[in-house]
């Protein structure tokens, strides 16, 4: 753990130059009631009382906590400076701030990147208060671009431990095809899977209760729901949205497959026709992903893909980064709508991990929904994930 | 768990009329990252992008929330109107807004109550942007006071989930008596404690790295570590501190034993004098609890005693609120330092659970610390826990 900190907290420093910032100071309090994600990059540890983690474009790093929290960063190895307080962070603040004399100060707030907007308001106002009549309280600035690239730009080991979480999430959906049967409710199928990935003490990349999403056949709702009580039937499609997370870090796969009806050897044709167009769209959308473009150009030439196509475009953004968390902020490949703004038009950066997703519904059927996910390098994309390149069947 | 939902909301429908606010709104974005400790009380389940949940004086309860999250809101049944949006939030919230237009609205940030403080920074300019030029940007204020009682102010049902949680970790505590023996680290006392937990498919009051908290003699750091390679000895302290949850509401209670040392049947007279004056301590802040009164006397009562007693003061506070989590936001039984500013003043309510906690060290003998978990009634205190009146022993 705490060398995977001291990757990142390099790299911070390193970024901190790029951009001409010189302190990233991350602000937080009861963290695990009020997580902030960016003190995972760069702690990984709760804190309790008001904590200051400050990071120095000098590559020096501080921490100034509540005395009880000391030992647990101290333990990390990676701060050159760890102060425990008794009665209140205010003092000490102050004098470490002096001592950095920092130009330009970076704090977690964003309007656009919530992995980047971890500072509670609260909060925010509290720090105006401790630098009230200080020089300091005119040079903070939004820590977006500062935590999208430390967050965004993934280390080898970083990409090594979503490898791990996508192995194990492809043998997962292997055993769901030998298990899955008509008759069985969503519910059933989700329970299977729950059931597993607790036995292999996985955690969840997103909440258990819609993790995995199971959608049987046209009358489940499409989306974020919790499986229920629909019957997975012949003739109809079957559908996973699932992640785990291991070792802190996240998969993020959606699999398809088509129940065989009676006397079938093959999905039927508009069934397999939605799945090519599905499939199409992917493939475009990773054509057109490569360092430097915008996050929106990748989602048109998807979204452009299933519209030509004769399809109705997906309400949805066709990507999202993928660490440690499922929808791990910064870049989306998104379009230009108001809810994807300021984030939509991000580049693609090397060390991006990205997810490729979209769907169809097909009538009488169900959805059909693909979700990949790939590393974006200095050539374009690699697979980190197994693409499915044909429909998957259950025989009943 | 949506009748409980139901319950709260007509209870912050009466707290809105209390404190004469039109509308509080909780806004919020990607909860599972970012959460709110609000949204758990008023809908429990987790937002994918910017969502509005708008409780009115009027009783009427509105949600505006990303097409794919509106069935399990909808599900709730505790909203009269959910509205599930495409491509942005912006206009449906000023329509809402319009139909309310209340004069004041309240959000949920706050300086010196994290569980009230839910809101990001970058969403609270996000939501300003949203407002302007209309009259609604200028009527917004703090929640701190609504969530402090809606949170703060247990209902019946959620008293007995604490109550739960609480048996079964009285239970645990009883098996570490039966498990704990001289020649054991803190760690070993720990995994015992982490499989009996998982295997009964409870949760963690906090993360479970420094859950339980295994203070062994006096090596052990006091705090907030993780359970480390100490051994338990002969003629030392053992110290749990302990937290569950269980369908949500959590305990958090501190036992105490002594190992015995060859030829020992009792502890030495010092080591049960620092039982005598902890447990005299919790007892006369027990005594100085009750409705009305403020936190910081409360923490005066135990803190006097124990100076009284010739030993040095704790340093931090005597309580905090218990509930959804084991830190429940709000009132602070604690002393008027800095970082309890403005929550250390708040008085106490009939229906709020509070941890009554406080240590003291022996040399060379160990920490001596107990923490209780009561509720207060409109006479005074009941005990949730069963206290411990007597130090327990280890034989080995």
């Amino acid at each position: 753990m705490s060398t995977l900190i001291q990757e990142k907290l390099a790299q911070a420093t390193q970024i901190l130059d790029e951009f001409g910032v010189d302190l990233w100071l991350t602000f937080v309090r009861e963290t695990s009631m009020s997580p902030d994600p960016a003190l995972d990059l760069i702690a990984g540890v709760d804190m309790t009382w008001q904590s200051a983690f400050m990071v120095g474009r000098n590559g020096r790093h501080t921490a100034i906590v509540g005395f009880y929290d000391g030992e647990n960063v101290r333990n990390l190895n990676a701060y050159d400076e760890v102060i425990g307080y008794h009665e209140g962070i205010g003092q000490h603040l102050l004098a470490v701030l002096k001592q950095y004399n920092p130009q330009r100060i970076a704090i977690n707030y964003s309007e656009n990147d919530v992995a980047a907007d971890g500072l509670s308001h609260g909060l925010y106002l509290a720090l105006q208060q401790y630098l009230a009549e200080t020089p300091y309280a005119d040079r903070l600035e939004s820590a977006e671009q500062i935590i999208a690239a430390v967050r965004g730009r993934k280390s080898p080991a970083e990409v090594e431990r979503v490898r791990q979480a996508i192995v194990i999430t492809e043998q997962l959906f292997d055993e769901v095809e030998q298990f899955a049967r008509p008759g069985m409710t969503q519910r059933q199928i989700a329970a299977f899977v729950h059931k597993r990935v607790d036995e292999m003490g996985l955690g969840y990349a997103w909440p258990k209760p819609f993790n995995p999403i199971v959608t049987c056949g046209p009358e489940s709702a499409v989306g974020h729901a919790a499986p229920g009580d629909v019957v997975l039937q012949k003739g109809h499609t079957l559908h996973l949205d699932l992640g785990v997370k291991k070792d802190d870090y996240c998969s993020d796969i959606q699999r398809m497959w088509y129940v065989l009806d009676d006397g079938e050897t093959e999905a039927p044709p508009e069934v397999q026709r939605a799945f090519d167009i599905v499939y199409g769209a992917i493939k475009a959308g990773e054509l057109a992903l490569g360092p430097g473009t915008p996050g929106w150009e990748v989602d048109k030439a998807a979204r452009d893909f299933i519209v030509d196509n004769g399809f109705p475009e997906y309400m949805h953004g066709f990507g999202h980064l993928l660490g440690r968390s499922a929808h791990d902020g910064a870049t989306i490949l998104g379009p230009r709508w108001e809810r994807y703004a300021g984030i939509c038009e991000l580049p693609v950066e090397v060390g991006n991990i990205f997810t490729l997703e979209l769907h169809v519904v097909v009538p009488e059927r169900g959805i059909m929904s693909l979700e990949e996910d790939v590393l974006v390098t200095t050539d374009g994309v690699e697979y980190l994930s197994t693409p499915q390149t044909a429909l998957r069947l259950i025989r009943p």
